[in-house]
């Protein structure tokens, strides 16, 4: 289940990176990048920073495909999609939970501590936004959007903390998915968000 | 062959990387990052994807040497440079080739799936410009550039194919490289663009 | 002794990057991240570029809590940091130096060549302060600032020479850490740059 998950999360962040490149008038090239690093990036600096070879993803060369061509299409439906704004943020947030699981469940095989487990969930959840930001040369969104990245660190601490007071895999998985799902859509409908700070002072 | 055109390359792409560091007024300290960066950027983070340890230029400290030097050089030949905008098109596009061609090899050698060959030539080729406008602060260019990722695409394609109908490598090589390079130089002469993606709704 | 003087420094990075953070008008969330890239930041393209695996601070989940809480720490303390702004820049000339010295042992240990040993003692020095920058969406200050990337170099390079012409180890560090500590000092005092370079022709 989490496998078609992926799948369609990737693909809904591959057509929201096509948007973002839009935004800064890229040419189908610069669209197929901005897709896949969207798509595919958190997963590639988590593998990085893990050690973890080969990278997921050059395994599966299907994905490469899928995430390039959900990009492109993006270009031709671009007029229809703010129709499907909801659709989207949900598949988004669908996407947000299924990476940080999977991304926790990559660091779990490779013996890493918790924290780091932690991290890595994380990063597979949010990298892919923070480098599509850095690419279409805007500060990344993520750092101050409603409740995102924190969703990721929920549900990553949720699903562990399930797993080691002895529930089943599959039983703490759904559990993990159903709460991060809910919680992030619940912020996005009430707006909840992190404290912002705000600091003007030039001193460096 | 390919190892002189790579040194001409990386030493070509090092002045442009100087010149890019200079349009920032940076220091020569910012100018030998960018540099570098521009240079040999494109090979490190494809190293980094595949895996490919230790990284080339570790083992070539020369390389380093030379594209740091011929950054530093440019801060003092810069007010010349300006006349020789043909040659260094013409270097750039051969380094554009000859860096596309060197991704394939060395992906090819750690027995990769095909796209994921593709992809490291296209990587090699292209991400050391990428770096170097994103440490520029700016959008990368290649994102809105006449034919040039495309280039490296269908040199990567040519070069695998004629080698996978039987022709010898060396053979492949000059082919593909002749083909890459005619192609790219008569993109500029022409200029041949990709279709723009423009999409200016602000929805996420 | 580098050790503490190594924690120190992290936690006085860590809060120089929320203040960054601050700057953009960032989450919590946002201020976590940028505290433990300025931080550990550099010393993790250390590693993916040596091919130091698992890095670092996976190994010490503390020094990532050290980080990020004392990125928090900073968003309630901020008011007061101006007046500290002399301890901050001692600290990070400290940090600086202690980093650059720390990167240097690690190449060393694993027998790369001594521009490579060097290089990767300027990369745990100086990127933790370049990504912090590309995340904000600025031009690293690095790559315009008093010597500072200068002074990475010269620690650097005279921790090497020293122990190359016989010195014990723990007595070339000590000299090293003076010497760069001292002369970072001064040039924040004296006001000591390197030349820029400016070039505000386009033809690229």
């Amino acid at each position: 289940m989490l496998i078609t998950i992926y799948l369609i999360a990737i693909t809904a962040e591959a057509m929201s990176g096509a948007l973002a490149a839009g935004r800064r008038n890229m040419d189908a090239f610069g669209v197929a990048v901005i897709a896949f690093v969207t798509a595919l990036g958190g997963g590639t600096i988590r593998d990085m920073i893990l050690g973890h070879f080969p990278i997921s993803w050059t395994q599966h060369p299907e994905y490469v495909y899928l995430v390039i061509g959900a990009g492109l299409v993006t270009t031709l439906l671009a007029r229809f999609m703010h129709h499907l704004k909801t659709v989207f943020l949900v598949l988004d947030a669908m996407g947000l939970v299924a990476f940080s699981l999977i991304g926790c469940e990559v660091a779990l095989k490779m013996h890493y501590a918790t924290p780091i487990v932690i991290m890595a969930g994380m990063t597979t959840g949010i990298f892919g936004g923070i480098l599509r930001d850095v690419l279409c040369n805007r500060v990344p969104l993520v750092f101050r959007q409603e409740l995102y990245a924190s969703v990721s660190l929920i549900v990553c601490g949720l699903y562990l903390s399930l797993q080691r007071y002895g529930m089943a895999h599959d039983a703490a998985t759904l559990i993990a998915f159903s709460g991060g799902l809910g919680i992030r859509l619940l912020a996005i409908w009430r707006g909840w968000k992190l404290p912002t700070f705000s600091y003007q002072k030039r001193w460096d």
